[in-house]
């Protein structure tokens, strides 16, 4: 066993201060990978070599055969940087991952908990002398990580090496996984709303419009290509995209992708109008570059999006060629869901929320026996939720959350679990519940409530067109601030149609677009107490117009689950929030009622029924201040539970 | 007389179609300007001059002597562009001045309402042939600027030519105001709270902890200079500044001012330490760009605020050589008030509550009477704020207004007026209220209490630390959004202590800093029918710690004058909303009250304590939606009545 170690010199799970070192169980080994990688760095004159966790088009979640960082360091959060000298090597990841660093790493590594370019390019200067050279694959940075870079080491005396041939995938070699190789197939029309011929129109309309006159659009991102063309694949786990790129010019159209895997419907669609401004011609995904690269040797203007086009194809254009833009028209057009996609997506919220319903129900029977833990329970919703319209969960229902020791288990009978649940292909659903079957403590139920008393402010607001996410989202914060509590994470993401479950540009974080009617976000705002509980309460809503004289904007929420009765402290919430609950039941009962009892779900129904009884408005805070309640319960945590992500 | 227009082509005040035009008697004939402007353009070769608003030191409000903008156009709002052309002139501006420009300006002018210099390149693109040159004073161009019109025009084959030696300047001749002259004097300690020596050692020990180690702070802003020295002058109107650079480098100091107005005490505080590290050399005012030039060809890192420092400076340190942020060090340290200083403005707001309540007392008896009007109503509160602690008002007590038909007269006997004053250097203050004396309609009366609501909101708002203030801006923007109402302004600015009314970078906009402990910010929502009737109700806050066991930050309101009873109405505030009211105005009778009790003012007192009564709690909106109101009162709009800005 390990020595006791004094509390405060307890910053890292990981002891390699002593021999031999102690690591969790969890820790990988790195040692060959390293030494390869050095070997081959030193033939390269390479000095330090940065490894990123994205893939060349800045994908969220990433296939296996580009989880580099993965494969190099062991770590396998979603977010991370590894750089790697002859004689040292670091990991930054930011808060939500260091308890799994720590578990994963083992001491070739150091964990830096930041992950400032800045603070990662100071580690590198003090690492590799003047005159030393820092690489990178160029087609796994975006622009602006690039340039970021680039100004961090600017007149240090090193040189900043992009290196097209990666020299992890050199060393990985034949252990790495193969390309994808499953079919690539076309949306079925009843899923789209629109047929790609008309979505090309209008994003060369666009280009016509434009003061700069673009001649051709570049598709970066997965979810663009996918998106324009109706078609979808399987190449990155819960996200039903394939490797590709576009080329959309104001007469032709490029799409760099592996023919070969394309289904026959998909070749017949894409190929019906060749020769001609809407043939789509078949290129190798190889050789994007090259055709980008001869393409701008032309009179033209391309428009890209810079948040996701990588310094590889950015780097070829050049300067007074690009028109650049956050987002491409691609990215914006997809966010905004025709009428179509609408109702598509309500209707698969009308079905997610029987299936969360009949998981509630099951957890809440099977729960305080201790006959559920979280992998059971994470199959129970999966199968719930297959139907014929569903192709698989969007993401994992169970997370990481394994590996963080505040979520892994049940204790002490009662338990406070957060059941998230998301659709794949079945119009895309997301939504998470916190609930608790015992006696939740006071700070449980404030907690709780104020995050609730978030998500409703943010729900029922009302704002002007063209007002940022980031402008509003502090509303579903002010219930917490109001105590001193709040979240680290976002208020909440974009969703698909039949794609992405977390889909830019919408969203509340200051790199997202203006919200416009018909955009789907979710709103999510939590509170975590580390090693104690996890609260979230996430719904979906669709941006729409308001009952205002001006066309002010409003959301309405598609998600139908009721949230606990058992955590919410009534006197905390306003008339205005009660009313608004009420509502939101009135709501849930019409839409998913007739659907439970046409599935002849008797039990489901009834339970239903129960959570959606109106609140009583007397019970509003009318008169007592609510700021001075927490005061009192901060200490009162003896009960140490945790959730449950399902 | 002119002929009718159908209604639908009166886009402008001017017609410029008819011969002759029909111009306002307030337009100004520029076409002597022009005309040697435009020789002197073909003598340089320039196709296209830009002539902007702003001075070298992008102050906010500038002296006569750099009001190129207006001499040449004929215009006097405080934001503009002009551009001239040997054919065209152009010039854009917001929608703030869009009245006041059809006012002033003549035919020779066409009127942009715009100001994104995305449009103002393209006009200029079409104005100017391949080949042409675009010229402008570099000195006059913010980092930011510059790069804009840079980018815009680039790839276009047109050249940015910049041109040191002013072309409007030239032009202008001996008719151009003289550089001011007068005294540059030392603001006394008892009003600063600390020594300049003291805030020189701040802001090196600042230089030595960054990392990129910086050798010198370059000082563009004229406060500043005149904040770090405790200096002040008189150069531009109501803002105690004088027009200067500094240098503050690791070992030297370097005061670029005309030397022979500083006064003796000035002279001698700086030069008291010579030789030596606190030593101030004094040079020449013109001689900064060449200094700037010689230092940076050493080995050295200048570290400067782009927000603010011109390409005229910035363009001849090498790019290595620069640290860049969108503020110096000195432009922060500023921000955060000393407790000196935080009490000095607290007691200069108790001072001002007695001014005010004064002139609300004297308007309230004469307003009916119909015996005043804006003008004597200036004077009158000009008069009022006199004393011995104030040097000057800091900005006019009336504004552009009187140009703008919306606020012009009094009519209909009621009215409802905006007072808003602000003390120069008396401690700088800034207060709005906005009074009705008849019977106000139910439409202004909500929109009154709309945006009271909102102001509450934000002044009682608890936040974490390191929160931007466009984060929560929205907070006072929310009840007004409920109904489908905003207001097109900001909602509030830092104030300086002793120094201007509007202090960068604090504030609610995108480019302020976040929050912090010991900063002052005006909240100031509003709500403006044009032509009909405008509401302001602006405060000073101190931003302070919250009551919370994280530390975090809510605000202290230092204004202390009631608002208009007349004008709320009490059913739509929240119980919360009067509780904060009445707490607040138990603040005003405890601070201001002994005060008007001192200088025996006795009918104010009794004034003040009549309007500080405490609203019933019973009165709360509890029941009824706030929302459903507005829809019946749009229409009731019969009495067009204007506001007073005194």
């Amino acid at each position: 066993d390990r020595p006791p170690q004094p509390a405060s010199a307890r910053t890292d799970i990981r002891d390699c201060s002593v021999d031999p070192p102690y690591l969790p169980p969890t820790a990988i080994n790195t040692t060959a990978q390293l030494t390869a990688l050095r070997d081959i760095m030193r033939a390269h004159s390479v000095d330090a070599y940065i490894v990123p966790s994205t893939d060349a088009h800045m994908s969220e979640y990433i296939a296996e055969r580009d989880s580099r960082l993965g494969w190099l360091t062991g770590f396998t959060g979603s977010a991370g940087t590894g750089v790697v000298t002859q004689d040292k090597a670091a990991l930054w990841t930011d808060s939500r991952y260091w308890t799994q660093a720590e578990r994963q790493l083992d001491c070739n590594w150091e964990l830096q908990r930041t992950t400032w370019i800045e603070l990662i390019a100071l580690w590198i200067l003090q690492a590799v002398p003047v005159g030393g050279n820092i690489s990178l694959d160029p087609f796994l940075f975006s622009i602006d990580t690039w340039n970021s870079y680039r100004q961090a080491l600017h007149g240090s005396g090193r040189t900043l090496l992009p290196i097209e041939n990666n020299l992890v995938d050199q060393v990985w070699g034949d252990q790495r996984p193969p390309p994808a190789s499953s079919e690539i197939y076309t949306l079925p029309a009843a899923f789209t709303g629109s047929s790609w011929q008309e979505k090309v129109a209008g994003i060369r309309q666009q280009m016509e419009q434009h003061v700069r006159r673009p001649t051709a659009v570049l598709l970066s991102g997965l979810e663009e290509t996918a998106w324009l063309f109706n078609l979808r694949g399987h190449d990155i786990p819960y996200n039903p995209v394939f490797y590709s790129y576009t080329l959309l010019t104001n007469t032709s159209i490029s799409l760099f992708v592996d023919e070969m895997r394309l289904s026959a419907a998909a070749r017949q669609s894409l190929r019906a109008d060749c020769p001609g401004p809407l043939c789509v011609e078949l290129q190798e995904y190889g050789q994007t570059r090259a055709h980008l690269q001869h393409y701008a040797q032309g009179n033209v203007t391309i428009w890209l999006g810079t948040e996701y086009t990588t310094y590889g194809l950015y780097g070829v254009i050049p300067q007074e060629k690009l028109l650049e833009d956050s987002y491409s028209p691609v990215m914006l057009a997809k966010a905004v869901k025709n009428p179509k996609e609408q109702e598509l997506l309500r209707a698969a919220h009308v079905r997610d929320a029987v299936a969360v319903i009949q998981y509630l129900l099951w957890l809440e029977k099977m729960v305080p026996q201790g006959q559920v833990d979280e992998f059971s329970g994470a199959q129970h919703i999966d199968t719930l939720r297959q139907s014929e319209h569903n192709r698989g969960p969007s993401f994992q229902s169970i997370s990481a959350s394994g590996l963080n020791a505040a979520l892994a288990h049940y204790r002490y009978g009662s338990a406070l679990a957060r059941a998230s649940s998301s659709g794949g292909e079945d119009g895309t659903t997301d939504i998470t519940r916190t609930v608790h079957w015992g006696v939740p403590t006071p700070l449980q139920k404030e907690a709780y409530t104020r995050v609730l008393m978030g998500n409703i402010d943010l729900s029922r607001l009302v704002f002007p067109p063209n007002t940022a996410g980031r402008m509003v989202e502090s509303f579903a914060r002010r219930a917490l601030w109001d105590v001193g509590l709040n979240y680290g994470h976002g208020t909440g993401h974009g969703i698909g149609n039949f794609l992405s479950v977390h889909e830019w540009p919408v969203g509340f974080q200051s790199n997202n677009v203006p919200l416009a009617a018909g955009m789907f976000t979710s709103i999510e705002p939590g509170y975590y107490r580390d090693g104690e509980f996890g609260i979230r309460i996430e719904d979906v809503a669709l941006v729409v117009n308001a009952q205002t004289e001006k066309p002010f904007l409003t959301f309405e929420v598609v998600s139908l689950v009721p949230y606990d009765r058992n955590l919410i402290n009534l006197s905390l919430l306003s008339p205005e929030q009660i009313r608004y609950l009420n509502t939101y039941y009135e709501t849930i009962r019409a839409r998913v009622g007739p659907e439970l009892q046409r599935q002849r779900l008797d039990e489901e129904y009834r339970w239903l029924q129960r959570n959606t009884e109106p609140f009583p408005l007397g019970s509003a805070a009318t008169t007592t201040t609510a700021t001075t309640i927490l005061g009192t319960l901060t200490s009162l945590l003896p009960t140490l539970f945790t959730g449950l992500q399902a």
